[in-house]
């Protein structure tokens, strides 16, 4: 089965925030493949892997970054594939600059920004899902099913805590 | 042709901004459709809406809000269909209280969050396609033209200006 | 008695914050109901609590979430209650993002918003009460009688202190 | 017919943002009085008018003010009644230094804050209103009433506009 | 010796920074009272508080308060001493908002702001001795000779670190 | 008469707010001088003129800057003197650049700081006038005096407006 | 005489920001190029730029971007010359974001960055000449001349104006 | 071999973060000198400091500082070397108010800023030597190797990961 969704991120230590991104795809047995790689220090490596990720059949790119976080952007503007942008917390700001860098976006290159940290990896996943769901019933099915799941789950959480 | 994207937002006046992401659809040749739709002032239409969208094959919803912005993360709340929200422009906090009402959603409902004001309606216009567009070859050729197009004009404005 | 307060929250994380609005209302001997409501998980049974929350004789509606906290919004835009917004400090924005998420809410539909927090439940508490009060002389007597209370201890918890 | 509300300011430059509150309250036909009490250019009176309020009546204080917005929470010290603050937008920080002073109180005495601005005025009357109404059946009754109306013109917006 | 400088704070869990300003006044010898004044809990005994400090001789007041800290700015309402304020660091904003509440005072009521926290604690009692000082020649020349000391310290730290 | 309080400012350009806090200066009848003294392209006149104030027989230093307002910090770094900051409104940062960077000094070096434009002008005059007024009684009853008048102006002011 | 500046630009509308940079250039006789390059519209010509910078003999790169500003970054991380960031002042969040996305750079690529809008352009004109400057006494005599002259020019407004 | 880059920090706790742009000059066999030189706590020092860096040969200069953060603006104002800033994470607001006290400096004096923290101060020196690199084929040799050497890294530990 061929990758349909790709998730990158700017170094090894977003890994622990990304990894929920990847859950959710596996939930869904959605086929995706997981790589390192930077804005920063692989300039080349991105553009390269950017310009092929169409060509190879990825349908959805979830790029997540800190700081100074230009892989959403940088990814967005060299392919016409949806970017989902995760801010990572960063350490000094908590992720405020990670969010405002990723999705300021200037018209023409649109990152699909989600939540700062975990809660915006898994999200990620889910989004990408959805817009798979687009043209796989089955899929939009799945979702649905988790959802009431989910709901489900709430409210027997709330009778069990009170 | 079926509508294929809904342009729903809070309030008339939030039209300025979002009659831009449906420049886009036309510019694309996108079937779409437009209304207000208000999550605090139509609520039980809004959920109607929510509810229907999906099965009148809608395929992407844009849902542009401002202040304590509701509208997007609950229409997300209601259906698995890509939601993508766009912040708009506050009278008072310049739209930040948009954009984090908008893009801090919990772990299991994304919004797919764009810029706030005007780029961000332009860019959830072309979201709306790239998303249409991993099951539209013809559409994808269409964007990649485009953005080949303004590359150009980037370049010859450049030339000009100098 | 029948419950005049309830409490609801988006989530069971948000009870280490909400059980203090629970414990205000027992000080003053207010009947209450508490319970998980989520927003985004469960809509549907949100709108199904607001609509029926008025019939079934409760009086005020306090209401914990946090991130993009549409919760207590949404309730006021289904109820004509007063509804009290309790902003959860959030992970990642310390809550800044709940609060303006709540308390940002467009003309026609109030969320009477209290601080970020703990502090903020128990005055979500305290203002219910007070609300509660506007009809009750005995609920007024006691909220005087336990403020002049703690006017008493500050100043001899000063006198102990130093 | 006694007064139930009494909307206050802290300046008469104030009056543009408050005078939606006491439109509101027309529109209900609560009886209101309005007055301009500063916390720091006039405390003495303040307290006077902090401590007579229950005495004459009110049932409900609405105060507005802008910058380092003390009003709200020094009559909310002085007062068992329920005080409603509406953070005036400052000339330079826009507001969000009166709303952190308005609504960042410690435990023990709550302020029901609304939005920054005019949206926060207008909500301030309706909250009062909503208040008012947990022991007005007939208040209730004009309050659903005029939401009903609202959506409705909402939705008939959207269909003039588009 | 009467007291010329009160220390102030809104609550005893404030001593931990205020005691930093005490420290400070008796490091120079200079006469001073503390003790937790509460503008919401305790606010009449703040304004005879206010009221009467002038007439006891006190020449200087520090206050420190956190959240929506209304203590200074209350105070210098009521008295025509130079009031310093100390914006205590708050859980959920870190100060800023104790910070705003503080120095965003209108036209006619002056605090005198130091920094958040415990540099700003230390810094209050040193502006009170500088202020002590307009007036009194010999602490002026202590103060001057600890700043000396203080920069020849600064310069042998940094020999022996590196 | 000899100079009691020096008003300085980093550009020309502070003036039209700095001259507010002149205006108290000669309400109040106390001798002032008022120049440029810009830290970043004057700074030995900055550091001549801090080291001579005293002698000079200056009490009270007024300093406004904007941005990275450094002025005054670095005058309160070279007199044991107090030093009144004014933050100035800047053009991209609405004077939040100009507060922090005045009021968040490190322990030892205290700068009194006020609001942010002219409030803050205004009231460097006045806490200036109350620092000199703790050795001069008269200066006390002036100010006491106008605070009055002031309080009878808001109270005036309120029963015109309504 | 060869290029030793480059100034690049994200848009057109950066122009009137950046042409400040370019008169310091100017009033210092140092050779300088100027045009628009677009990380997200031209991403390819922005590497290629990049990457040919040094080859052709320019020693260091200006370049102004606003909004989520990728531009300074990216070609930081295509060549090891010196790159001066300028945020340019967005339209919504007053250059914050541009100021966030250009500074916060990780580890291994830096950016200088200067102020928000013209002031920052001004300095990153100045900032490139000082850098040039390290290998060429005439143009530090030059700055050193220039600085002297305006703090001249400073000491007389401030005597024009009072 | 004569010092070309000074290293200087406000106060002897930010060794911990300006280490890291000690060890980047050590990497790159750069000759520098490191000490504390606090521009509140020893002014003068800092002013003989900057005005003899220039004839000591040294070529740049690295300043760090927090909170009011204004070594690196000072430093600047007596010397056309470049400054490089960087602004250390202070305790209450991480940082911001250091990032903006280094970076919002007014048109004629710039500060070459670099991201908060530890990302900082190896990115000051980095930019430190690329700037010596502008004359110095050899040091640009390096650099270039060094980069390559680190997409090499990043791209093997990705390998790694997964």
């Amino acid at each position: 089965m061929s990758v349909k969704v790709s998730v990158i991120m700017g170094s090894t230590s977003d890994w622990d925030t990304m990894k929920l991104a990847c859950q959710v795809l596996e939930e869904y047995g959605i086929a995706y493949e997981k790589q390192v790689v930077s804005a920063h220090r692989t300039p080349d490596y991105m553009f390269e892997f950017a310009e092929q990720a169409q060509g190879r059949g990825v349908q959805v790119i979830i790029a997540g970054a800190g700081g100074a976080a230009h892989l959403p952007g940088m990814i967005a503007a060299k392919t016409i594939l949806p970017v989902i942008g995760v801010p990572i917390k960063s350490r000094t700001l908590n992720g405020l600059d990670s969010l405002l860098s990723i999705v300021q976006m200037p018209g023409g290159v649109p990152v699909a920004t989600v939540a700062i940290g975990e809660a915006g990896a898994t999200n990620a996943g889910l989004l990408a899902a959805q817009i798979l769901g687009t043209h796989d019933a089955q899929l939009q099915e799945s979702l649905l099913m988790k959802r009431q799941e989910r709901a489900k789950q709430v409210l027997e959480a709330s009778d069990e805590l009170f």
